[in-house]
């Protein structure tokens, strides 16, 4: 039985990236062997590497002076490799929750940086909007998405330096206007396929901006990876046939203009339940209220119910709602494979919920 | 139709990997979800990073005092990493190829690197035997077996500093004394599973003396992921679930110690055909040769039938045999699940050919 999968990440894939890499697993095409036996430089592995980075582009209208980089990692290691590669004085970031925080963390190991708007003055339960971008610094750097807080930015923000968004959860919700970025960058575990890969999307002219008189490892470097084509070393093969998969899926889907209108749906039934609902509100303040991260807490004097209505969702085959170990409560990531099935689900099980707890 | 896959890697793997791997991608055991949906933090998925931990300590026989690390990134990563946490003054390497000259290169950016042993005088032919270990040197780097040029050490050396082996192509294929290392690592994707993981055996002793009064960025600092149990970040999971399942399939096996016999069997099959036909020679020296990668080139003036060979053999659903593109000739990768099989194959393949071009 088939569970309604409203983890934040990993999270609910696709049926036919599902089947598809399943089938790839015992043999990739007619090749005689698995994905997971392959070469990476063999014909059959070129061909998987090649689509996701040509759909990537199509799907997300990537101008022709950008790099499509496929790595591992994490999008952890990236928050190293950009100061590493790009802080020469001084960076701007925005401090919208933990993973601006350990973004912010890394890049003061290679610079100043300057926080130019932060949330944490109400516990980033907003996204900041109309700060002053400096001109003096070397690039601004954004969390698009906030997967633990649930805000999100839906703008692509006019800046007088580089702008570099890691959207690890909110990439291919919504179209973006990529020109306005040097660099998007994220871990597949949500909108692109499964953990394991980290996808890059890099300008060559901000690339050749990148530090020469630094040391830096081979492996942190981005020519390393922009000039072998994401194959430097052995990449996470099955990782990306699978995100493979996913781009194919969401362009049969009608690409990422039918994901957002999906997002805007699934999003909608759940804050509008919110606002009807006694028992559940949301956290986040309208206008920053993420389409991909849900989180959710008790109206007042209901806090004593948390394991009852997880044991309650859990019986209706509902999984991945309690919040973040760091701010508790609950949240329903609903990524571009969760359907609207799933979502009336949760919104019925919330409803039921409350009926029985009036 | 399953091919008989020599690849130098990712390559052959288990039935039963392939099979309960592609199950887990349509439903991880009971739960309703994926391995690619299933959150890293559930007790599904930290049973099998577990399982895998406990397996690996149990088959190489790991000390007590060692950690075992399934990260993301590549050996390539560590060569930086080693260096970037240990080379505080010296290091000395040993120099047997295009991996250990990668690791060298690495550890050049971070140190002085003394090269104490090195076979590139005969092209990397042979494995150099009785160097001299300095004292004064902060740890030794040694390339266990070399993938591409088809060299072996099967010692666990004795010496008077720390020994970090990169055993990427050779773990698990012999017993080994960890007791002699204080850091073990490679790439996954040989005898461990698939690509996408890299594994880490460190000594808790040494990982302490790492050093503190250098910028070292958090994803590659050895504590972080020892002290969060190989998941700072969201881990490879589908990657470590097929580990997890290679690890199972050894020890039904019979664990390293019929890894071992099984390895010489199907190396000493190989190696004696050599000597028999007239067409082919391994360019090894004896007491180096490799069990794990098995180069062969033409004897003298048959050289001209290079792509025939590889023609002949792909008829015969041969698959892998053509030789790392930086030297040439054929080379056969006979991992842990190479079968006998496999073998025989491959060297009455030899033997028709070479009736056939006599």
């Amino acid at each position: 039985m088939r569970k309604h999968i409203f983890n934040a990440g990993p999270c609910k894939l696709s049926d036919s990236c599902l089947e598809n890499t399943a089938k790839a697993v015992i043999e990739l095409n007619n090749s005689g062997q698995s994905i997971l036996e392959v070469s990476h430089r063999s014909k059959d592995f070129q061909a998987v590497i090649d689509e996701a980075t040509a759909l990537f582009k199509e799907c997300l209208n990537i101008p022709e002076n950008y790099h499509v980089l496929f790595l591992g990692g994490g999008a952890s290691t990236q928050f190293a490799m950009i100061p590493f590669n790009f802080l020469k004085k001084k960076a701007v970031y925005v401090n919208t929750g933990t993973w601006s925080s350990k973004a912010i963390k890394e890049a003061q190991l290679f610079g100043e940086v300057e926080v130019i708007a932060s949330s944490e003055d109400k516990k980033h339960t907003y996204y900041p909007k109309g700060f002053k971008i400096p001109a003096d610094a070397d690039y601004l750097h954004i969390t698009s998405n906030n997967t633990i807080r649930g805000t999100e930015i839906f703008e692509d923000l006019d800046s007088p330096i580089p702008v570099i968004a890691d959207m690890s959860s909110d990439i291919m919700s919504r179209p973006v206007d990529v020109s306005k970025y040097v660099m998007i960058y994220g871990g597949a575990q949500k909108n692109m396929g499964p953990s394991g890969a980290t996808f890059v999307i890099i300008q060559d002219e901000f690339m050749k901006t990148a530090i020469k008189d630094r040391v830096i490892p081979t492996m942190l470097k981005y020519d390393t990876h922009v000039d072998s084509g994401s194959m430097y070393n052995t990449p996470p093969c099955i990782n990306i046939f699978a995100l493979n998969e996913t781009l194919k899926w969401v362009k049969a889907q009608g690409g990422v203009e039918a994901m957002e209108k999906l997002a805007i749906e699934r999003a909608g039934l759940l804050y509008s339940e919110f606002d009807r609902n006694s028992l559940f509100k949301s956290p986040v303040e309208p206008g920053s209220r993420s389409r991909m991260n849900i989180p959710f807490v008790w109206t007042e004097g209901n806090d004593g119910l948390q394991d009852a209505f997880l044991k309650f969702a859990a019986d209706r085959n509902i999984v991945g709602l309690k919040g973040h170990r760091s701010v508790g409560g609950f949240r329903a990531s609903t990524y571009n494979a969760s359907t609207i099935e799933d979502v009336n689900v949760l919104v019925k099980c919330m409803q039921d919920f409350e009926a029985e707890n009036k």
